[in-house]
């Protein structure tokens, strides 16, 4: 149970757990802080928040549970704000799709990383990212992924994991540098993929001849594209590393693929089409 | 209206084909004919076709319409085995999802390219390819290229033209340069992408962890890395040219994408994010 949450960024993320919460009873007061007081204001209209502050001081007064659930570019100015004003017995978390980068802003901000700090990431989305499309069912059947610290407080973790939990999610834990690495692969490097595509197509002399005749195909394969481009851009240079890993290896993939394609290897062509269907077959099926 | 539509190649495109012709009283009788006595006899279990015949002499036999509609590769070996015995009157169509290859494989096949043959592309699909996938209603509202050459009977154009608009198609045409170029870039390398990036993953020393905490991004970014690997296999290799060039275009817009991440360009990483989307979501919604 919670008695306040403090939600920084009241966006879809927080938004949609600020829901989920409060339909399941868990939580007696959640308050909204942001740098918008017209956001706030309709996230206090909707239902979503209780009430609203545009002081980050003030927001935490009251608080057992802290949701920093800004773009991530924003994490450090957020954690340095309230560094000092936390209550004695509340909890931090926070949503960002980067674990390292997030870890590093709160050493920063805080001196050291606060043992009631539980980094976590919940793993939902949708195309829109405002207060308007959050969800009170948005995180059923997702997965959390917590990155807690060898020193974070056992009790802080089994508060956030109770609070996911609370949502509908179902909640796991990865070391930060494992979580890097693994959304670097299966999110942070198809959506670089998705907008490259796009890109390469209206680049194209044929732009709107090509553009006339996308199928099924190109909708699927490009619907990412669609992301809030300024969330992709603090992605990009908050999981720098790990993402410029597995870009490597995909272009290297490509490289691959696109030798055979020149010297006619049809067998070798089969083999790798065949195993990506394989594994994919397995992996969704 | 058609006598006899004889089909090469029963699957998914010329069972649909058939299935929709026939619901519109279009076609009195469809004759199919391939290597395999066991789907041809399912085909005609499942009242797709109406009989059939493993020899193409007599499968063309009273046919006033020809679909070819058999894997790439084996395009040729049809054609050789039909030149000297379609009857007066006759147009040959074919379903290929490349033309240059085709108008290759009749010119060879045929020693000219017969002005009764209509090379054309439903832009249709499903991930299944056989016949029990068949639907009447497949082309309803998709595309189908026509690539029509100038030495190409008008009449005939108009003929399978019809042919497709009965079964609920939109019918357009290309020349065939343009139309291996645009198929190239909204279908052929999206393919090779998501193939790509399936594999990417699979090589990963990290790959259980990985294939475990994919989301709803991987899944629609990755679902036509399910397709039949062989129809790809087939495809690479006879639209090899125009896929290879819009390959290299996206290489280099990937590796420009990997140069600002690596260099933190936040602006220009935004910039062409934006760009993506913008361009995405006036083609798509």
């Amino acid at each position: 149970m919670i008695k306040q949450l403090t939600i920084f960024g009241v966006g879809l993320i927080g938004g949609s757990l600020a829901l989920a919460l409060k339909k399941a009873g868990y939580c007696q007061q959640v308050v909204g802080c942001s740098r918008s007081a017209e956001h706030l204001q309709k996230a206090v209209d909707l239902g979503v928040i209780d009430r609203y502050t545009l002081d980050p001081v003030e927001a935490v007064k009251g608080a057992d549970m802290i949701l920093v659930a800004v773009p991530m570019g924003a994490m450090q100015t957020v954690f340095a704000s309230i560094a000092h004003h936390v209550e004695e017995g509340a909890v931090i978390t926070d949503a960002g799709s980067a674990k390292g980068s997030v870890v590093a802003a709160a050493k920063a901000a805080f001196g050291e990383i606060p043992t009631h700090f539980v980094p976590a990431h919940p793993i939902a989305g949708r195309e829109k990212s405002s207060v308007e499309a959050a969800l009170d069912d948005l995180y059923v059947d997702h997965k959390v992924i917590l990155t807690p610290l060898e020193q974070t407080d056992p009790d802080a973790i089994l508060r956030v994991r109770d609070m996911w939990q609370t949502a509908g999610a179902e909640v796991e834990s990865l070391e930060v540098e494992q979580h890097d690495a693994v959304l670097a692969a299966t999110s942070h490097l198809p959506h670089i993929l998705a907008f490259s595509f796009v890109n390469t197509l209206a680049d194209s002399a044929q732009k709107d001849k090509i553009f006339h005749y996308v199928g099924g195909g190109f909708k699927d394969f490009s619907r990412i594209a669609s992301s809030d481009p300024v969330m992709w851009r603090d992605i990009c240079l908050e999981n720098k590393q790990a993402l410029l890993t597995v870009l490597n290896d995909y272009q290297q993939n490509l490289a691959d693929l696109a030798e055979l394609i020149t010297h006619d290897e049809g067998d070798a062509l089969l083999e790798a089409f065949a195993r990506a269907k394989t594994e994919r077959d397995r992996h969704i099926e």
